[in-house]
């Protein structure tokens, strides 16, 4: 396992520029050998300083180019599909992030290429699932110290969206987080939502239906609420309660030093998902390398990726129609059968 | 101010026998010159040791007993309304434990009774508003340090539910205090309910639907959601955070000394209502003898014990046939008039 | 019992005036019968609207006053051993505001007059044993969860200190209550004492000395550290961690509503110790009140009130001196056997 | 940068078997080359699986392998020395693990050794300031958020210590890492120490001095105290609060979901320094690699080895003999300038 695994990396914007850092300085056991971004000036920018890396304009190529063995894909949602299929054509191992494929028709085509394949090759960012909080919570409910789990309490708030940001886009990827860490965390599907919408916020933007709150059942009967508000001025806050029939425990309170300072004991909001789950981004990568290296592929399935998509889309239809919308998932492929989340 | 008020008590069960003893030994600026109780060996048992005190079989028998300036009722909830009426007949200042009146036909009556008057008589005894945190939280919400409140997110949880509790009583009795709490919290009507059954808790009597997840809209747009569940084994909890455009405030976490013992950091969770809001007992009741002597009616009115009731019943029936409820309230006459809650 | 405790109040100063309310308004069982103060006016003032009271310029006068059955002495510490003496003659109970007596040898006389009466009249105002939080420390104590105790870490801190303090006060008055608290919690005596002198804080007087770091030595072998900063700026706060042999117990952390607002979770630290323990005086003078009515003496006893004096004397020595100073206490009569603290 | 640093590791105890781990496992930018230790049945045990490593009896012979271009120090205290001056003959980088070299003599060799050089070569392994903690509290003190720091209060528990701990031990071993965290946090030396004894814990070891309560002062006249308790059979705890004379800050008590099971709401206490501050020795040594890798050396000097031995030593002396004792420190030269701590 000494030789550094070669990675092409898709997408050189926010996202795809700190994987290639984090490939390249933070985690062990791998190298970026390609970058590839329409905007070839902004690939040259994130690749700056690697050595033997070659830069690309084309997703198509860089997956082609010598030494590439693995490919994290960066890019823009609706590119991943087709950058999914590539690399399964090609036998190539990926980190895709998240949303997998924005729709679930796609979604479900990238799911039914890998069944094909008949071995998973794809691994999807979900980062909450290597968060040390969630990894915590998740062991917590396993280990049944709380017996069956009835309810998941949920928040995430951020302090101000983009400009660019729709009232679906709450759905679609404020919750979708939200929508896998239930999955996971309950190993259940998730079958019905309905959004409901308490009165905007006068700190959002005209129009934008902010906060939301959103109600989802379970296959097992279970109740998963949350809270997104994207414009909530304090800072970012992700917390989760899981209720069971003998306690409950709660995650994302904890947050460092304590100051007393005017009159008041406080500890700090980070103000960015960045710095709140840096750990997280940084162990998921990692651990995606060290499957990789080891030949094995671990982690969210493309499985997990189209529920999601599913899931929210369902979202965004209660969202805009009102009310409850059941979920409709197609049959679980027997590669993803035993795993659920 | 040195003459002390003569209390008749209505009631000598576990929370009339509780009255007597604060309003004995607790309470400045009154004495218990009468209590009534069908069982009067419960009743002389309440009364034991109280100098010039009087015991009665029949309630109208201690409100006209002599000395009695005041009433304070602690009966079964049927009892309540024909007590209220004999009070308001007489001219008595009155302190009514919660519910007011179970069903809204009966609550309307006495409002209507009080209304005629011209006067408010009657305080209803949702103790919630005199507790430390709740007035804390309340002054904050008042403050407009949060902007304008959006959300509300509830715990109310009990170790375990007596043998007769019902589905039903959940709502009825458990979350009438959030119903109440929160119309005073936001100042506005809770105008529709839906009622969630989250898969039962296996620790929860056969068939009790335990827990539950009720969510309400108010008048002006806001949402609050109660997770109630009264078979919860770890202890009481009750937890309150307002969301507003600005940030967030949360009560329920703090109770008392952080032990570090055996691998964990802790903190006690009481097991009962009465150690979590003895304090507010005793504040209430304090309150409610000091406006008495000083001729004044404040805290909740009987307009709040009938908005209680006509929401709770609207939960029972979003609880029993499903889906959302609107609230029916009638209309509010004058002398309630300006306050909400 | 349904006799109201006519009580003499000593000084009509802050705390005198606030004893008056707090006898008139929140205590049950007592009312005010006489007050006193130099300064007539102030006494008038503080005994406004109360029937039957009667002013007067000397102490001696109100306890004689007709109606008197009890003494609450909040007059300056250098009155306190006359007023104490003048009540013990009457043969009345009273309740003492700490600093019981300043000298020791002032002290002392009053333990050997009590002793000679062969019964306790006279409980000193050490209310932090009547605080909630303190209250459950002693029990989690007593209870022996974490084992013999080996070590007090406490924290005194007050926002800003009154122009006339000096730097022996911060022994003499801030850290007195420590001493009561550390020989109440641990049932022993303070044999030793050390005051230490970090660099002075920029934001005190100058020639102030604070903070102090004071450290105490027990009977037992326990130590007890204090740090006493009376210009910290932040707020009052006052923190007790008990460390024992299996374990630790800590107060004073928990403030009311988590606000979170503009980058931070924060709870409020009151700027007053009126506010941090209001209770904890209500408490007081509510069981001193109903312990009198019932011809008993509780609480903190004048041998109390007197190694109070006697510690903090040898505090101000070692604070002048430097270097560690050994307390000397008189033999303690037969009537405080079996009790410290 | 995309050559992998060539390490020589000295030491395949516990310690050094998981640096030999971290460098090729976790850390990027670095592989093992060659293990010493003189059990060279453990030596291949903790290089097993790694391309190309050679394993050496004598730590020279590692130093000296081919591909070797700095060297990790884990072997005991007392071959550090050997091994440091071994390091700086060649001109190789190092992390030595700490103590440094435990007697202030030897130390001091070594600075001189260094000083001799011009320039640095030497990290020392003091991880606590790559602990996510205690790096936002040096942030929030280099803000000068809260004035000047006038104390600190510190605690440092294990669950229960090793059989061959000795009383000296809890000063060298573990107050040790306090001694160095202080120096750092205040950026001033420490001047004198006094170290006290508490009663012992009965769930100590017969003899051993546990718990002990160290003050230290410093060049500016800071205080600094330091209960040390490693028998305290709870667990794991590292807290430090800085006091400064706006306020102050606490890290120490986040530990992760709150769960709340009968009758407690708790947060999970460690059993073990590898568990609280696995963090902070990935972060340490990646910083060292990133660091040598561009030719530069930060993080502790061998001048701070120095300086905790020094203390170390003047605490020892204190155990001993009682007292206060001062800290006699050889000048400092002119390479260390400008930086304490």
């Amino acid at each position: 396992m000494s030789e550094l695994l070669g990675v092409a990396v898709l997408g050189a914007g926010h996202m795809g520029a700190d994987h290639i850092r984090r490939l390249d300085q933070v985690v062990s056991g791998a190298r970026v050998v390609a970058v590839a971004d329409p905007d070839t000036d902004r690939a040259k920018d994130a690749a700056a300083g690697i050595d033997g890396v070659t830069v690309h304009a084309e997703a198509e190529a860089a997956v082609e180019a010598p030494g590439v063995e693995a490919v994290l894909i960066a890019s823009p949602g609706p590119a991943h599909e087709a950058a999914l299929l590539a690399a399964f054509e090609r036998g190539l191992p990926v980190l895709c992030e998240k949303p997998m494929v924005p729709d679930p028709a796609g979604a479900l085509r990238v799911v039914e290429a890998e069944a094909r394949l008949g071995r998973r090759l794809a691994q999807v960012g979900f980062m909450r699932r290597y968060d040390a909080g969630y990894l915590r919570l998740k062991s917590v409910l396993d280990a049944g110290t709380l017996g069956r789990t009835l309810m998941l309490h949920c928040v995430h708030r951020n302090a101000a969206s983009p400009s660019f940001f729709t009232s679906e886009m709450l759905v679609e990827d404020s919750v979708a987080h939200e929508i896998d860490a239930a999955r996971w965390l309950l190993g259940e599907e998730l079958t019905a939502v309905t959004v409901l919408r308490p009165r905007p916020s006068a700190q959002a933007p005209e129009g934008l239906v902010d906060p939301q709150f959103v109600v989802f059942e379970t296959s097992g009967g279970a109740l998963v609420d949350v809270e997104v508000f994207v414009n909530c001025r304090s800072g970012y806050q992700v917390r989760c309660e899981a209720v069971g029939e003998h306690g409950s425990a709660r995650i994302g309170d904890d947050q460092g030093p304590l100051l007393t300072v005017s009159g008041a004991a406080a500890t700090e909001v980070p103000q960015d998902y960045v710095v709140r789950f840096a750990d997280a981004y940084d162990r998921e990568v990692r651990a995606w390398v060290d499957a990789t290296r080891r030949g094995r592929v671990t982690g969210p399935s493309v499985w997990d990726g189209y529920a999601a998509s599913a899931v929210a889309e369902a979202g965004v239809r209660s969202l805009r129609g009102g009310g409850r919308v059941a979920v409709e998932l197609a049959a679980r492929p027997e590669l993803y059968a035993g795993a659920t989340g």
